[in-house]
């Protein structure tokens, strides 16, 4: 079980007319987690970061199992599998108690804001992930 | 200030190119809040009642004065303002701290599944509705 | 009816557990709908103006008649019903063919783009915006 | 080039305060593509299917290269890469003009409506789908 998690309780406007959640939008929950993660190292605003830097997501596999209904409560986590210069991947988990619901690896990445080009992360969110990675193993 | 509120944290789902929370997105925050009292109120899947019957929403009338923005936590109050046969009646406000953000009545009714008309809300929806409207005043 | 109409097709993004259009997404039609009037008259980019303005929902006032659902093919029309300094008043329509699923009028407002305070439309706007509504009349 | 595209207009609701779209948000262009190529082939509500079948998304791997911005009028391809008795994989990409933004396979699977276990796709749906992808060889 990874370390880090938020609950998400699913509301109307995440369902769709099959009477699930609309698959598109566990990668909303995804990206709630990582932001709270990132808020719980220090890191406010955590999808726009100061100065020139955009953090974007440069990819993400994501494999569903079995489906969220209309008020389930959700536990979705999010750790770092993966730290280098300019992205990072994360490892996230969608549960319904002890059933998996879903998993992804999202790879996010940092770009320049005007030319949307590949840059450095912020030397400060880099040491800091870095740190909690190292802890964790 | 009502009785009733939920705190909700602005994610980049939630905005838009303006650098703002994209405006539809208050209605659901607040039905969220309105799920959430309904729940409060005993009633899950407050969305989608049981039986035959499906509370939709029949109108709203919504006034936007300032802005969320990325990362603001926000507070999104609920209470009823009208309770008749077949339909309730919310007064939502957005709040950011003390500041208003916007306002809505939103008129929630009770409709046949298949026809999707009006019917009326299910009597212990309605009882627990009146008993609450009743004590707030 | 209106001069001016767009056609949206239903996908199941827009549709919720009730196995319906969820309500808060024929906002987002109107916003299409508004968006492409105000690019007939010649103006691109249209909810982000150039310079410091930034046009805003104000306010919206909406009523829900009849649902659409999965697959349906729905005429969403736009015309302006007052035009003003700072802001812009449309009326809309969603229908079915003939039958009319909703209806609303929704106030946009022209903003300052880092105050978010009121200030005039550009004037190349409000001029076109004039001349449409008085040719109609 | 793949055989069938449609063009998708981006609004101020796929944006983010990033100033681009919100990165999910093609996951819904790319569902209306799919959605499109199986209305050419001759299915209606091609999400829900008909008598006890669903078809879900079991799996997603998308990469983006490059934003698109508000306004930009994209092209969204859908193809059959791959076809199976109970799942289909779709390889799908989003271009503006000749740039290509992001790609994904994305692998729809027919589970049973209430179990939500994998069933076989309905027959009329498979040979459609296989007869496609043969002639497209």
């Amino acid at each position: 079980m990874p370390q880090f998690s938020i609950p998400v309780r699913v509301y109307i406007e995440d369902t769709d007319a099959g009477g699930i959640v609309f698959y598109v939008n566990y990668l909303k929950f995804m990206e709630r987690a990582r932001t709270e993660l990132l808020r719980s190292l220090g890191f406010d605003k955590p999808a726009l970061t100061n100065g020139n830097g955009l953090l974007v997501v440069a990819g993400a596999d994501i494999q569903y199992k079995k489906s969220a209904i209309l008020d389930d409560l959700l536990t979705v986590t999010a750790e770092f599998e993966k730290v280098a210069r300019s992205h990072v991947v994360f490892r996230q988990l969608v549960l319904r108690g002890e059933a998996l619901l879903c998993s992804a690896a999202v790879k996010v990445a940092c770009v320049d804001r005007t030319e949307l080009r590949p840059r450095a992360l912020p030397v400060e969110v880099y040491d800091a992930i870095n740190l909690w990675h190292n802890q964790k193993r």
